[in-house]
């Protein structure tokens, strides 16, 4: 096994251990994304020098007995979206091109203070508005989407090009990446982690997490980037656990929701079986099975995009004035559309939102966790406009890969997604864990128990060329 | 003295010592709106019949030993705005007319069924959605408009023809009328009180609270009608303290804030000459005067109805739909144009309202209350449509009316309005108290010592009819 190959807790675990040096780790990890960038493009920006210098000044600190936890010398990617001092963060697109901020985002300044070592930033889908992320494959078979829009975080973790890629979520954009990719990939409360620094798409629903190689590595960033932060006006005031804590005491007893609408619905043979066999698993850990029925299903996607349309326009609208020409032209029509929605639709799409979460917050009073997939289908091919499902409908790709990670967007909640296993073309799949708000220790905690009794958490992707 | 001229207060005490019964007093009520409602119009509905029975019914419990507390026997009168089971609940619209609901607001519920005696149902301009209260005329001068939009209630109290009365606010509709008629009269914090069953104007602004004689009787009927409840979105869990207890402990040592920009600017000078009387009067009781610069001055009128306009139009959509002819023509105007303010606007107003509301939250760091003028200038003649001022501003009558009172409803922080004086007119002038969110109980301290010691507040208009 060579050292790119590990999760951060297995590098960090060597690095302690003194039989891996974060130099060579980081050097494993600039040679692998050097032999599989060709293929990938997961990253927007490689800044080897720079990792280079962190990985020497890591290894100087520990070495000098100044070891400052688990992070200490990891490689990690960010996503563009994401400020990051002296190196250029573009949102992928040409309105940010050249642009090079002076300060780090927070969760950003916060993992680099934590020992972490960045080599790069990954790819979005241009500013987070959009599900595929053109620029980059994915590494399981590069004729297919990474899914987004945190798809170069996706593709690099998966590929063994960092331990840790930083994501952002407003419709789903670190679960589907995660779930097509076949990583761990945490949305955490809505409040819970500062997006001060993170360009916005949707500030009522933008999150920012990590994706990651397991639950007990997503378990470790989400401790140190969790925390209240005044200058972002969405940030709750909360205390932050130690959410390694209870991370391996096991579910016995855990009453688990399982979706009798919604989320396995137009979900491919595939998905289900999977996620179906990883809730059976669930059970047979002491989890107590309850069905239940989800709230306003019908108007997830309405609330979802009526909401995040006219925000991600108002953010962008004086861009928009100046120099539309260099968006790319999907994202340029969705932020002029959004400019069209009227304030009484918006309004009434909070008011559902409201109501949704009220509605949701009863559904978990008889749970402690839902579990559902993440994703309808495993990564579509490149270029694929619409999935047809078996009663006909021919359904919009990007519509699809947000539909069942949106619910948790629109009520904050904390989801995280794992693997549960791979379908015959050897394509990833993922199931979600949602729980209450501020209650990611429960989910983290059933995301453990499952991936220490399965194989299908924690693989490295082959990164395989396209075909033909 | 007759019973109708009693604050509420001083009527519990008559009750209670057996000197007044709940009927004597509601009989007295009753004739003073005989004598003053054909100049005043301060009544959608009067409910005589309804009033008689509860009195009784006050009297046998009473005379029974079940004494229900100081509110009980004590005549209420109740917004049209309110839904009032049985009792016709029209918002002052022909678009609800003949409207009688199953059941009782709230805030309603709570006051019935801490003994109160509804009387009837006051006025509102229709909806809520104006100054004017165009229906009522104000009992100091019957030649000038009440204020609005809880005109009725404003007048009746003032007037003795009900003891407390229930009013909203959303741009200042509790504190205006209070102000222009010279009662007493508290917008409550944002989320302190539950809205259920009162018409929405502007769902995120929208506050119920009581209008009454003195500040003492605000904070009775506030210890009423606070608390949680789920079933209004915009409802805070938070503690209710008994507003009572404090109440007399004074203000020696509290920092009062007086303001340096914004609400002595454009003021008439009577109400100038006024407020700050009434401040130096708060110093010589022990209070210490800082000087503070409000943030956001110059974007609270445009926040204000950028939230307001097009919340009021999703509220009434369906019907001005099937019936925009029944809707006055003003009232229709300003839906319709709500209708057309777009998404992105409505979302950059709410962004100037959160960053408001954080920067208040910083300049109460310095200071425990600040004290304002209410409005800029006495009750205006009825179908006056604009304030000139000194400096040749010709400023719309409704848009003056809000000018000071919106702050309070932008950022959801309690505002307590009392009289501070007279004008050469006779007419009286209100200083406004604001506090921190869910500070009721100092807000009304402060109040309570000026009352103490000044003639201004609790008296009863003599109900001039119009001259000529």
């Amino acid at each position: 096994m060579q050292p790119f190959e590990l999760s951060l807790t297995a590098a960090a675990g060597e690095i302690k251990d003194g039989n891996l040096s974060p130099r060579e780790l980081t050097e494993s990890v600039l040679d692998r994304i050097e032999q599989t960038e060709d293929t990938l493009g997961a990253f927007a920006h490689v800044c080897g020098d720079l990792a280079r210098k962190a990985a020497a000044r890591a290894e100087h600190e520990i070495a000098g007995g100044m070891y400052r936890g688990p992070l200490h010398g990891i490689p990690l990617g960010v996503k563009d979206l994401y400020d990051t001092a002296g190196v250029p963060s573009t949102s992928s697109s040409a309105v940010r091109a050249g642009r090079v901020p002076d300060t780090d985002a927070v969760a950003v300044e916060r993992l680099l203070g934590a020992g972490m070592v960045m080599v790069g930033k990954t790819h979005t889908h241009e500013f987070a508005y959009g599900g595929l992320t053109p620029t980059t494959r994915n590494p399981w078979d590069a004729s297919r989407i990474p899914g987004g829009s945190s798809g170069g975080s996706g593709a690099a973790v998966a590929a063994g090009s960092c331990m840790v890629g930083m994501g952002s979520d407003t419709a789903g954009s670190i679960r589907i990446p995660a779930s097509l990719c076949g990583t761990v990939g945490l949305k955490p409360t809505y409040g819970r982690v500062s997006r001060r620094g993170v360009a916005s798409l949707s500030w009522s629903l933008d999150h920012v997490g990590p994706l990651a190689r397991n639950v007990r590595d997503c378990a470790l960033v989400l401790g140190v980037i969790a925390g209240f932060d005044r200058a972002d006006t969405g940030s709750v005031d909360v205390p932050v656990p130690d959410f390694t804590a209870g991370l391996d005491g096991g579910i016995a007893g855990l009453r688990v929701g399982v979706p009798s609408n919604y989320f396995f619905d137009r979900v491919h043979e595939d998905v289900d079986r999977s996620v179906r066999a990883a809730i059976s698993v669930l059970e047979g850990l002491g989890a107590e099975l309850r069905e239940v029925s989800i709230p306003y299903a019908d108007q997830v996607l309405a609330a979802e995009w009526a909401i995040l349309m006219p925000e991600a326009s108002a953010y962008h609208q004086d861009a928009l004035r100046e120099k539309a020409e260099l968006y790319t032209e999907q994202t340029r029509v969705l932020l002029e559309v959004g400019e069209l929605v009227l304030a009484t639709d918006y309004i009434k799409a909070l008011r559902v939102r409201t109501l949704m979460q009220r509605a949701w917050a009863d559904m978990f009073a008889d749970i402690d966790v839902l579990v559902a997939p993440t994703e309808p289908f495993a990564a579509p091919r490149v270029g694929a406009m619409e999935a047809t499902w078996p009663d006909g409908l021919a359904e919009d790709i990007t519509m699809a890969l947000v539909r069942l990670t949106s619910p948790a967007d629109l009520t904050g909640m904390p989801s995280l997604t794992l693997p549960v296993g791979f379908d015959d073309a050897g394509l990833p799949l993922g199931m979600q864990v949602i729980g209450r708000p501020f209650d990611e220790a429960t989910v983290l905690r059933v995301g453990r128990a499952y991936e220490q009794v399965s194989d299908a958490v924690g693989r490295v992707a082959p990164v395989v060329p396209p075909k033909g």
